[in-house]
């Protein structure tokens, strides 16, 4: 019984791999016939109160520096190294920051189960000599093991204190028996897993969403109400979805208007995250997203700018930057010296 | 030239059809080919500063009660007499309080133009003996014209002061040459109207998203924060278009989930509106609507609590009420001791 069992490896371990650990770890012990009880958690190992990062969250249970306050189940186990966490897993779940999965997964290229499945947790879309991939392919093409993405309303502190909320798995076509595998692994009664057979809609959600948060939060600067903030969010959502439709294969639109990957992770990253409050900031203060960042955002990135930024490149390789005016003029506004009561002007 | 013009009449002058009197003067001088400049706006007389408000109006271009501050262009001209004010006109916007909607069409019978198109601006459904029926249906089947429907995220007060919008017609099937004179009533740069082949769509959107309102109301007293929120407004969106779907023929998925008359309004009345509001001191006083009501919203009626009761009425006559979770949780909560922190316990 114990060879049949899927063991869980978690790479990443931020304040949303931290929540996620939380809600893994104890369904690992909900379904004990499914899963090893045993979780191994990549940690990239720091100094904190001079200890070692590992060391604090193995003693205390708790990820004093990215999760504090909240109790990890004792089964979530941080190590230093991700070959060491993947080994003998058949479940791996990336959720680092984009940057660092190419230089991960190289490192766990030939070290992984061959029998192993991945699931991304990343938002952000890699942009690189005029293409443009979702991170769940970076992630199959380099560990070549399929790989899933989840993504939905999901802001890491409500969920590690078990308020309710949804998220969205995306699987691979024809790929729903292992979706469900990781629909155990996640949901709870409060944190309800939804599943599409969509990886790329997922994915672009998750990503092209912090670009529309700007425009909305650019409203929020502007003080023009809520009309205004619920028409930019809505012609964002088109945009999102055309754009997901022009570009990749398979999308569906259903994923863009109805499931919490989709419209409600837009909601709330339009009403309460770090995009929305810099672009505010942004059209009342004048001063630039690189200062904004820095002022505002104590260390975290701020991805929705970014995002605009390689959005726009894309589009300009292809020509096809008009058929995306909101994005267009979150850009222009952004980066361009762009009017921001402008834009609205050309939508 | 002059009898090919379409004349146009406004059925009903409170904060909404002001605001909508204000936009459809301005674009009756915008295309003096095709309008005649002046409108006529039926005013239920009252007297305001002891003056009679018809004549205020005429006087101040300004409706001194319910949209003060905002100047009227000067074609627009109050009269007392919903008869009078459609005398001659073609192109009939309603926009009453739903209670008066049966009674103003019956005195409104038999002197309309033989040629006149209507279209409702009315929020709300009749529930009667069993049976659901949108304002739209009412309106024509007592006044024999066809009638289309208006609604979207729009604040009045906003619309009004011309800040950015979006708005949408629903129009009945094959009717969309009618459907684009409308389109020229209302549309301008800051109030961009969409058009949809769905009347009953875009009617109960304008309904429904009252109940779905409630709920999110309901989170927000509960202090359950943003994830939770954006999942009961993804999940009452479902079940909004669900209940349009199983219960009228002919309406579109893409109303409720693309149009401003769908996820836009939804949006701005779960963050914005009243029934938000009194749900969420619903949960913290543990008064009952009726009080919060009279309490809180100075005089106006409260829409939401309202049509959640007919809704469940209309269900349960049917035996589906269980087919429904959250509009079910919202009445359970609202009328019948409900436990609110068990919102989403059966979704």
């Amino acid at each position: 019984m114990s060879a049949q069992r899927h063991k869980l490896a978690i790479i990443g371990s931020g304040n949303w791999g931290s929540a996620i650990a939380k809600i893994a770890g104890k369904n690992m012990r909900r379904y004990p016939d499914l899963f090893e009880e045993q979780v191994k958690m990549y940690v990239h190992e720091e100094t904190v109160e001079g200890q070692p990062l590992t060391k604090l969250i193995n003693e205390r249970h708790e990820n004093v520096k990215y999760l504090p306050g909240v109790k990890l189940p004792e089964n979530i186990v941080a190590v230093p190294s991700a070959v060491e966490a993947a080994k003998g897993a058949d479940l791996l779940i990336f959720v680092l920051p984009h940057q660092f999965i190419p230089s991960v997964c190289q490192e766990l290229k030939g070290h992984i189960s061959s029998d192993a499945r991945a699931i991304s947790m990343i938002k952000g879309v890699e942009v690189k000599n005029g293409n443009i991939r979702i991170f769940a392919d970076v992630i199959e093409e380099i560990l070549g093991c399929k790989c899933s993405a989840l993504s939905g309303a999901n802001i890491a502190n409500e969920v590690a204190q078990d308020k309710f909320s949804e998220t969205t798995i995306g699987y691979r076509e024809g790929d729903l028996a292992q979706a469900e595998v990781f629909h155990k692994v996640f949901d709870t009664p409060t944190f309800r897993v939804g599943m599409i057979e969509d990886v790329a809609g997922v994915s672009l959600c998750g990503a092209l969403k912090n670009v529309v948060a700007i425009a909305a939060g650019f409203t929020d600067g502007l003080g023009w109400g809520d009309n205004a903030k619920a028409a930019v969010m809505r012609i964002g959502l088109m945009e999102m979805k055309h754009f997901a439709e022009e570009f990749f294969d398979g999308v569906k639109p259903e994923t863009f208007t109805e499931t919490s990957a989709g419209i409600a992770d837009l909601i709330t990253t339009c009403f309460g995250g770090r995009n929305r409050k810099c672009a505010e900031a942004f059209v009342k203060t004048g001063k630039s997203f690189e200062t904004l960042e820095k002022e505002l955002l104590n260390g975290q990135k701020l991805q929705g700018s970014e995002t605009a930024r390689e959005i726009h490149n894309f589009l300009k390789a292809r020509g096809k930057v008009d058929d995306y005016p909101l994005f267009k003029a979150v850009h222009a506004i952004a980066f361009e010296g762009g009017i921001a009561k402008e834009l609205t002007s050309k939508l």
